[in-house]
């Protein structure tokens, strides 16, 4: 075995688990490999077993980006995970293997490999924001990864961007940041104005009765008008949350990820948020590590953040 | 000289200053001394170097807590501090004497103290929020602070707690959480409510043209109605940037400081928070260390944690 240390990395989602052999500095040593997501967590934990028993030979450690928050020992899942089966938070992942075995939040994951090597390379105060359905967060502190009492840290989603109750979000609180702001905000902010603006009537959208996030964003792209005043909405919200995350981290450098993150306007939003905070100007970047950020940021920090 | 290390440990404010000699501990060793904030930098300087003089061969460093970021190093503060004169920020500490100088901000300082020796006494997971004539916060993860890439970070009464452009600040931003929650909130909330309830044709304030924070407090104590009614609103908006606090850093406590935060009801603040939050329940105590905080936490900070 070669001094550079490797790890069999999985990232779990609901619908599909992605695997591949990472070494510690995030080059990868194998493909990636797309499997589905068990139905049931005896059959994650046996999926893991065998893949990890397959290429022992190979590697140092396992290790797993997850949703849910972690506990601080990096051993379990301490957090309910509503994609994943019943059972999952329950599972002892130290049976996968007799190689030690590490398990991190994929937000966490997902920072740690933009500080390592993508758009945060280099920078010791980071902050990422993952805009998809929802949005997640992850953050680093003077090159120490945020993780809270409980490893639940920067759920920056459940923010309140209202103090009045004025909109229900799918959690069935009010005012979540992740309400106006995600992918589903975006679809919430189209709805909403297709009542009240008068570019809706001429509008390329005005026969749909409902609105995918495709439809709005192909609409921008299309210079329609009323897709453009949906939009600057939904950078607004993206601002009014982001401004705030500013001035609580003071970062050096925000990078902004997710399936809706491609979207955001990065040169606007950093523009208004360095008019805006009280802090020292910030750098806003788009993550370069892609959808392997979780597998890459659970190896490296597996293997050589946390003494593994 | 003993083994147990000492400080002679500023708390610098815009009118006065207040000094002690305060052991690594967080003991004070002397009385405290309340002097009057030199009007010019320079003086400022002179004052620092004349008590540090004086006092030279009993301790080991000289620590100051002080408004304003603090650079990393923490000798220099690198930002403007309103209430303290022109020039301040350009002071050279190091030439206060030859002993070792700390410098750091005095919410940081603050959120240390009560992390050292007061109501987070044991907990490696704090946030700590100020409530004043503005919001001030502090927080420290797994034991280190959280000061961000610049020193200023925990800037969280700037945090906006509506998307709306509704209500303007002082600083002249919008919707600045301090506008609703600070001392200052709970003024605005009042007059506000006074042209719009009915209590308060009843109430016993019903003659002011002008609300004191003292006139709303006392008001609650007698059991006016109408006073209730703004206090009620003004613990909704601490409980509205609260919760968000809660759910970006998932501290095992919150402690609640500050002139204005000794008359927040804690006990349900910490329920309605630990109802409403998607992390783990959160503990909310009022602070211990009282006006010291500043001074105890730079001598503690000083002497230990920073290998001074």
């Amino acid at each position: 075995m070669s001094i550079t240390k490797k790890a069999l990395s999985f990232d779990i989602g609901g619908t599909k688990t992605i695997y591949a052999i990472i070494d510690e500095f995030g080059n990868f040593i194998t493909e990636k490999t797309k499997i589905p997501t068990p139905d049931s967590a005896g059959q994650i934990l046996e999926m893991f077993k065998n893949i990890s028993c397959e290429h022992a030979d190979d590697i140092d450690a396992v290790t797993i980006s997850t949703a849910g928050a972690v506990n601080i020992d990096n051993t379990k899942v301490c957090s309910s995970t509503p994609n994943l089966p019943s059972g999952y938070p329950d599972l002892n992942f130290k049976e996968i293997t007799d190689k030690k075995v590490f398990v991190e939040n994929d937000a966490n994951c997902a920072v740690w490999a933009e500080h390592a090597c993508g758009a945060a390379k280099g920078c010791k105060n980071v902050l990422m924001i993952t805009l998809g359905t929802g949005i997640g967060g992850g953050a680093i502190s003077n090159g120490k990864l945020i993780r809270g009492y409980t490893g639940a840290a920067l759920e920056v989603g459940s923010v309140k961007i209202f103090a009045d109750r004025r909109q229900k979000c799918t959690c069935g609180r009010y005012d979540c940041w992740e309400s106006y702001a995600s992918g589903t905000g975006l679809k919430n902010i189209a709805a909403a104005m297709a009542k009240t603006e008068e570019e809706f009537k001429n509008s390329l959208l005005k026969d749909n009765s409902e609105f995918s996030t495709f439809d709005i964003i192909n609409g921008v792209d299309a210079g329609d008008k009323f897709s453009l005043k949906v939009f600057n909405q939904w950078q607004d919200y993206i601002f009014t949350g982001l401004v705030g995350l500013v001035n609580i981290f003071n970062p050096e450098i925000v990078v902004i990820s997710g399936g809706m993150g491609k979207f955001a306007d990065a040169v606007q939003l950093e523009e208004k948020i360095n008019h805006e905070s009280v802090v020292t100007p910030v750098k806003i970047k788009h993550a370069r590590t892609g959808n392997d950020a979780g597998m890459i940021g659970a190896a490296i920090l597996g293997l050589r953040e946390s003494g593994l």
